[in-house]
């Protein structure tokens, strides 16, 4: 479905020129989806409908200008470039400075599992799960929610595996090394926390509890800014974290090497510039007003919201 | 002013049942402000009202109950006393545990100026500033504005000085200690731009452009949600740098000591997980719309939002 379809809504015209009965759209213009369809533009005046863009840079949704669309696509394409980016220069700081992978048979490679798994599971999934509900603009709501669910099921073997993977190399370290005293082994405790209260209460608010839509369509829709910001908030952490890893990691192997600006010091510089760049990318994607998909649809008919 | 003064606006009422021509209020109910004044409360009838309200937890602006005001008063406090705990926790730090403050004649204590004065403008002041926007609900938005600039500008003075101590001390210590090879330097770099080019932009777009109000207010309405989201990203960022900071420092100051939980790294630990606390309150509370004061006014009258 193109997003033509979807009526525009002016977000900026005064309540009062809102026309009392606005027509239903035809049926071809229904959005593919089980809930009540958007609310039909209102209707103004010609000079009206100027008067109002002329006010505001903000155009309507679905009547962007080439200024929006070059706004939106620049900012999503470097999201994507930065989650796959950051991703594969861990891939390549592991594999070129660092020796690949093993398992328990030589812990220092069994190491090398946990950068790279975290950053898949935390970043990348997790990334890319986010960006879903600004991505899609035109897909059905509960694809989207699958597939924002799915993005995140990926990420818990990762994050599984990763902690499993950093664990049993200092436990089998000779000496072994200790474990949970750093502060980056204190922030990923809490953004892991983080990250299960915020899977298992997803998946049970707005998966399960669809099978009892209108008895939870309130409950649900208050949950979804909390969800929101809690989701947002646990990619923040969980970038936070990696840099601190990325710190001690440095510190620890490089030691007096690493203000000498040797190779493999400016790459894991540039992999902790890259996640921060991430950082700043995916909250202005995700704050910015104008990004969300249908913010009226939420706003007017609960079931908008609540079926997030 | 009273928050109750402020004509209530239903967030979820549908955009038909609008009344067309709302009532104009009455004199003493308008806001303290040059700005138009907010819609007045669209006339629905008494079930009709019951009915949206049983529809949702999001209660109407000015109409909040109990559960929203404690969530507000709960997150808006924690918010300053880890605004303030941190700074407070820095300084107990370093005076504690690092022999306090020195400038030029003693370098190692030279360098304990840039934690503290680095928590202080980029945390403390930077997150008041931005905090100001959801604590001030009734003042006059010009004043909420100026307060925002003297936050601001009294951060800029504590980010001078810790960056000359920083710099100061590492080129004044013996031997030498090398700069801006770090992870954590780059970031702090990519702070203070972000953190300079917000403050000189701010500067000019929301105060100096209001000489020729009129003519730059729909660019100053469209530069809001951008100078807001880098808001916020300069201060997460500030926070990560921080902790990369930490981290550092622990590693270098404490050796193998830090693995053996010592008071002095576990001090380092409670302030960085302070801060990462602080990062997640005060995302929430940023992208919590029901927290926004007055949302509709800044939809509905261009100004409102062309004046932050």
């Amino acid at each position: 479905m193109d997003s033509s379809s979807v009526a525009p809504v002016p977000e900026l015209a005064p309540i009062a020129e809102f026309d009392k009965t606005p027509p239903t759209p035809p049926h071809d213009e229904l959005p593919m989806d089980d809930l009540p369809p958007p609310p039909s533009a209102p209707v103004l005046p010609d000079d009206e409908k100027k008067r109002h863009r002329s006010n505001s840079y903000e155009e309507e949704e679905g009547e962007w200008g080439c200024g929006s669309w070059f706004e939106y696509a620049l900012v999503v394409t470097l999201a994507s470039v930065l989650l796959v980016g950051s991703l594969a220069l861990t891939l390549f700081w592991v594999l070129y400075y660092r020796e690949g992978f093993s398992w328990n048979e030589n812990p220092k490679l069994q190491f090398n599992l946990h950068p790279v798994l975290m950053v898949a599971g935390f970043i990348t999934f997790s990334g890319f799960s986010i960006l879903l509900y600004r991505i899609c603009r035109c897909c059905r709501r509960l694809y989207v929610k699958l597939f924002h669910t799915i993005f995140h099921a990926l990420a818990v073997p990762c994050v599984v595996v990763g902690f499993l993977a950093v664990l049993d190399s200092h436990n089998l370290a000779t000496p072994p090394i200790p474990n949970f005293y750093s502060l980056h082994s204190w922030l990923g405790f809490i953004t892991m926390g983080l990250f299960a209260i915020q899977f298992v209460v997803g998946f049970f608010s707005f998966l399960v509890l669809l099978c009892c839509d209108s008895a939870t369509a309130s409950f649900r829709a208050a949950l979804v800014p909390i969800h929101a910001a809690f989701g947002l908030t646990t990619l923040m952490l969980a970038i936070a974290t990696c840099l601190t890893g990325l710190t001690e990691k440095a510190v620890f192997t490089l030691g007096p090497q690493y203000s000498d600006f040797i190779e493999e010091g400016v790459v894991i510089n540039a992999l902790g510039v890259s996640l921060a760049a991430l950082a700043i990318v995916v909250v202005y994607i995700v704050t910015r007003d104008k990004f969300r998909v249908s913010p009226m649809h939420n706003q007017v008919f609960i079931r908008a919201s609540a079926d997030l």
